[in-house]
């Protein structure tokens, strides 16, 4: 099957670019001295899951109790879910355990660590802290810490947290910086808890953007990072990666033109691209996505969706379009501003190496 | 089951108030002397489907053919796909005739028309206008109208419009202009037609706020409107309804807070919530979504979720958080800014009417 065969929209994965983002950021961290537990929240998928672990420690980290239970299901057993989660979801978790997953849960809150402590099932907990970010998690010199961490008991094994504030970062200083800041926290927590005698096996720190720039992980004994296997176009604006490195893109049909205004309208809107604007507080605003050719190339000049509706997407440019070659029928690929939250609105990818040819189709698990 | 018992987030859908919504777009549409053909593109659930055309003439609107088959898998015989189709697609939308469907679809392209009038299977086809929503369509006086008609031969069957523009209104005259105008543009297109010796035997138009307000439509057969069923912060902001009318709410878990910021997380973000932020324009910015009580009361002053990360909602206020009452576990209901694009996220609604009794589940179609 081609490119060409397929029906549009549909997600295209490009397993050559995959393999290249894999194997840069195990060697990044593994030159850092700690163990890679990727964030499958952005791949949601076995196969690449399977691909992203090979040679790595086997720990993997999911945002839901649906990745949870799906990646069990494909034969993992050792899953951080790095979202909270309310008291109702535990007795849900726990059946993972009885399945023999290793599963670890977070918390940043004493009646929330109350609970899981107080539940029969063997979690691992791990203490989340606010490395900046101002999302979720305690601070590392608050009585919370503590007080959380004598909650857990002997289910505590370790703190974590996550400077999601590094998309917000312009220069690759201010990444290293935001990197540095990450790791202090963690740190200087487990040393606290550790201090006041308890246990803390686990120093997890991650965002595609710290760890890519990571220089000096002291201390920290496991990354986690997500996007990188896919990258995007925030990543490539905020210095991840270049744009060569998107393996993600969205394949659509032209579906009608306008030569004197100089658009085209494509069958991949709202729900196929995502509402996501992450780029546009960037110099670089791809409005919801950058129109590429069918063979992944950027021919196209600055071509954008500018206006997205339900199923449609108005593509512009600020050069001349090519609208003799873009008839109805045609096919383009949409690189995405953010492939976490595109890719959530398809149930499977496309794989491509390189060339139109579709070698392979495979699930993803979206839901909760 | 009780809303309590559910896993969150999930959907909420309101059965008195959906049908509250249905019976008055009905009533405006009868008193404008039109056939109401539903658009489902907002529900995409067969129960909704039932219910929107009890009483109306049968037909109704869909925005991929992946619904248009789940609808014709559930009895549904009239349906237009109200978004153009590649030439790709046609063999696949032929089938649904094969079926039983009557099944008409959308042109405003000569290449288009031209496949679709060439393919074998008896399609119905309504050329696509512009009135002034600038996203696809051509203009009533323009040559390519008659051009595309001619192409069609037999299969054209009338004309069709959406004033989505409207949506930018902020005052009813605004609103009844536009429906005036959108009313002008197919009448229009279809006595050319007309006069050139060819069929339009529909005259189509429709959004929820032109509807909503339409006072008179001479000349046009058939109402589209979609987005009336559930309704949702931005139709409440420009006047298609109050708040009281939303049907569709994501129930949300409490997962942690922060007393000194006044904020609390939710196990809701842009997975569950969507990214769409169409009310930032306006004098109501809703954020994500606006927090209102697990009763779907708006409890907590001008509460919304000010933040999104792809599993975690961050709500804040002006006002002061009754933040001993929102702990960890606590349940929230959260009113969506565009129902179309926050429900695309599920794929079942759990209904409820009026009370915390879950008295049903219904699904729904996604994808393509």
């Amino acid at each position: 099957m081609k490119l060409e065969d397929l029906q549009t929209p549909c997600l295209i994965l490009d397993r050559g670019i995959l393999e290249r983002n894999l194997k840069r950021m195990s060697s990044i961290v593994r030159k850092n001295g700690v163990a890679l537990r990727p964030h499958l929240k952005t791949a949601k998928s076995a196969e690449v899951a399977r691909m992203a672990l090979e040679g790595e420690a086997g720990g993997m980290t999911v945002s839901t109790l649906a990745e949870a239970e799906y990646f069990a299901k494909h034969g993992f057993r050792d899953i951080l879910v790095a979202a909270a989660l309310p008291p109702s979801k535990l007795d849900r978790a726990a059946k993972l355990i009885d399945l023999g997953v290793v599963l670890t849960v977070i918390s940043d809150d004493i009646a929330g660590a109350t609970a899981i402590a107080q539940h029969p099932a063997p979690f691992r907990v791990f203490i989340e802290l606010d490395s900046g970010d101002k999302r979720a998690g305690v601070l590392p010199d608050s009585e919370a810490l503590l007080e959380i961490g004598r909650a857990l008991g002997a289910k505590l094994s370790g703190v974590m947290t996550h400077a999601g504030h590094s998309y917000s970062c312009r220069s690759i200083e201010c990444i290293k910086e935001t990197s540095h800041h990450e790791r202090d926290t963690v740190v200087a927590a487990a040393r606290r808890l550790r201090a006041a005698g308890m246990r803390c096996d686990v120093v997890s720190v991650g965002s595609t953007p710290t760890m890519t720039h990571a220089d000096d992980l002291s201390g920290v004994t496991e990354a986690r990072a997500g996007v990188y296997m896919f990258q995007d176009l925030i990543q490539a604006i905020i210095h991840s990666c270049e744009k060569e490195d998107i393996a993600v893109t969205v394949l659509a049909s032209v579906i009608g033109r306008n030569v004197e205004e100089n658009r085209f309208l494509v069958d991949a809107g709202a729900l196929a691209l995502s509402k996501d604007r992450s780029t546009q507080p960037t110099d670089h605003d791809a409005g919801y996505g950058e129109v590429w050719d069918v063979a992944g190339r950027a021919s196209y000049g600055n071509c954008s969706i500018s206006r997205v509706f339900q199923e449609h997407g108005v593509a512009t440019s600020a050069a001349r379009l090519p609208l003799d070659q873009l008839t109805v029928g045609a096919k383009v690929r949409i690189a995405p501003n953010h492939a976490c939250i595109t890719a959530a609105a398809y149930d499977r990818y496309y794989v491509v190496d390189g060339t139109d040819e579709v070698i392979a189709e495979w699930d993803r698990i979206n839901g909760w």
